[in-house]
């Protein structure tokens, strides 16, 4: 079965990428986790981006704030889609950094950015992306979509 | 077979979108083009993205400029993976506009995006996304990837 | 009677429209209120906007906060003014997301845009919007400055 | 009959401010341009909004660059809607001067602003206000939409 | 003997504009204090401008948040040196509203802006223009430069 | 008789700031011009600050671009009151460095900082400065908004 | 033996500054650590920087914030290599102010600037520079970086 | 002998590059240049940065526009300093894209870096660098910091 591998640059940006985990495993799609630093491991993120399609893998969902390399260089070795979450991480210039250094991505190497720390809506196109190809799953997210329209008419109703 | 679509405000925006037909035409992907205005067609619109899904479409790319509003729109709708391409138009300010009314989507409803003016970029993410569970096109793209690394090889060669 | 009708795109927003429902009854001008999300929702606003003048409203004032589309999709499809209120949401980028994607509307399609979070001023506007066609409300109008005026010449007295 | 009075910061601004005068002129709407600025003829600009809403004006259309003024002070002294157009001067920077000095109005004294430039939808604007008690010109609007549509799903059989 | 009048447009923005009465309090330079709205009360402001060269008064500061227009309509009628202090009020854009509203004035009417909420060193600068024709004010000047420097040369002895 | 200083930090500044020349030789005021960079010639701004105001120096104006420490630092050693000039240099971005270099000086040096490129203005503000203490030039300058004022209405009628 | 001079304009600065302090000593490099302001003590800063480099300094790290001329400053007057640290103090313009002033400076005067208030990164550049002509610290150098690669491993052990 | 890498992303940053080369030639430094693409070569980037302190190099100049990631990953490798050059590429967002990315590094791993297009001053830092252990060097800098004053001052001789 195809995976969604959601990998962060700090353990510090768990609690915001914990999201795509979340919606993931309501939407049961298989995920892995794990922290590969850019610029502090950068052999392992050599490693996991040359091998991750071969593995089982069919998206990457990578989180990282400030100078945010994580996504754009992960996009550089690997052939999958990868999603980049930019992180507003303590130091951040309000969060715009992380944003131009994970979109602002050359000709020829995309980087799929969601917005500012929206990790459930990395979550939720890593699920798009699978549904393409998968009735099932884009089922379920046609299933998702009533969820929210319904929550908010009920909103509504009780204004 | 599967197929992209590929939708745009405003016939302006036609130079920029063109590159995403053509690197999909070069990966020899089925392709659909069309202008549809968020502001303008809200009716096409809406047919459009309840549609799309069920005509054979796996992905949508869709390219605004200003108060940029199709790509979200779309993916409002659509089940599908929504690819947003901001595009500098005239009286835009630097981008900004575009960049911030396609990237910063709410909770449950994500938009691809990718950086600007860089319809070339959501072409390769298209393949990216259909050969995530197709491996022929997987190929092409590390092939892809090969011919970028060659011609910057090549460049340095002959500083 | 004539009406105004404040929709926003979610109950969080409640708290800065509320201003606008109370200004409006300040002036004895009759609101209807409802929570309508472009991308939750997009065929509750399509109705909405599609038959809100024929059901005897003469202004909108729509508030939503980062990819804040609810204000442009409406004025797409209604002939009736649109006032925009921008609002700095919790991932919003300072508000600069709401601001743009409100304002920077396309030629055809107006939006007029109040200041962030501006929601009295929003109710204000409508209130001037219908006073320019009723001689009783612009007295009320006139008034109403006497008053902000009678309120900062007062606090410069106690300085 | 109703009026529009457009005016401008400088006769630098016409060629931008023209657009409003053209447009409503197509819609029948009678206007009346005038160069009022706020920094070079105070007395002129609080004489003209002293006065305007008892001269059959019924919207003013305001357009200003750099650190406009002209529509939030005008706005600050007739009960009439005040629509804020930025310009993009020469030695703006980048139109976020005019833009911020229109739109962030302080509590009790709204600017209906629209886009950078957009002096065709301040008309446009002018006309819905208008046309929010008129059941005619709302027609006239209407027509305007279809119109818009029209250009669009042509451009699109065209590609 | 001379005197420096210091207006706001907010009692809100007191506890900022405190600071310039204080330092030049402690200059000995004479003060006067009030609100003076440029949007409520613009009938006080042309007033106020138009008389104080008249009545004493070598120097104006003003200080305004937001959409902060105090500053350029003052200068706009007055023949006084007049300087701006741009105050972050709430729903200021990161005080960016204020800064360019204030420092952007065109061509003809200048405002002598200083740094976001630095009222005072707009009593110090408003001090430095008296002094510049006053040989007294100008010593004073220079023993508090020299306080300034005793106070770091002190700081670091303490590190 | 007393005199403005104008001083910029490169021969490429002369363009821009020449208007300060050109409208204080209009007003009859007495002006010395000079080349002095802070970052190249570190040691003759130092003099030229220590010094100028015994050598009858009243008002200095400094413009720069970049990273403009030039009005700066010469405000941080001389007792006169420091107009600053943001520059919109060949590589600056977009002005704001040049701006904020100049405008956000810290509590006890101030610079009054005029808007990006605006000489004319810087002379204006030297000329309001000489004239709080000097009756003539104050007359000068109410003459000058005169003319400012006849070029608008004269304007206006030409519309 | 070699030394860093550690430098900052206020002592408000030295709780970020001290990072810089320890990482350099961490590392066996010997610092120095004083206060001197661009604009409160420019003798200090003149005196400073003109003999840094004949008494044993071969690094200078200098903080500031606000309109930060102190890292440009002394980049004027010195042949070292000056890092300039970036400091968002209390009435920054969220830290762009500081960036700003410090990064762009003009050709032929170079400051390496780190990010906003990224002490310790100008204390591990400082070492790197020591370290490029001298491979013991470079030693140590290379072991920070498997330090860091083993906590990031470590942490994703433990995720 | 000491050497000076310079390396860029693409072959059209080698005009604003090459100004790199051209000082430290004039500066009698050695100099290697090659192109070297993070992104479509991110193998020869990770031997580069992993050999270039063995290989005689001192200190490495990085330049690159966009989403600039080779200065930073560079340097997450290399124990040398390391150089950052943001390029305004044709499609950068003025620039901030290549400032943001270069200069927010976290903790652990800087990059030095310079002003926008700023080439030279990246040679000049490196030759600082090299001084800073290199009596001579640093005499070759104080030459030319003379230069740079005498071109001032007689430029100022000829105003």
């Amino acid at each position: 079965m195809t995976k969604v591998s959601i990998i962060m640059g700090s353990k510090s940006d768990f609690p915001i990428m914990e999201q795509a985990v979340e919606i993931l495993k309501k939407f049961h799609i298989e995920v892995e986790v794990d922290i590969i630093s850019a610029h502090r491991t950068p052999e392992k993120m050599f490693d996991f981006a040359k091998n991750a399609h071969e593995k089982g893998v069919s998206v990457i969902i990578a989180g990282a704030g400030g100078a945010a390399h994580l996504p754009g260089m992960v996009a550089s070795i690997t052939p999958l889609p990868v999603i980049g979450v930019p992180i507003k991480s303590s130091n951040s210039i309000d969060g715009w950094d992380s944003i131009l250094s994970i979109l602002q991505m050359p000709n020829g190497v995309p980087v799929a950015t969601v917005a500012l720390n929206a990790a459930q809506n990395a979550g939720i196109l890593a699920a798009q992306i699978i549904g393409s190809s998968n009735v099932e799953i884009q089922k379920v997210l046609i299933d998702f979509k009533n969820e929210l329209k319904e929550k908010v008419l009920n909103d509504a109703k009780h204004l």
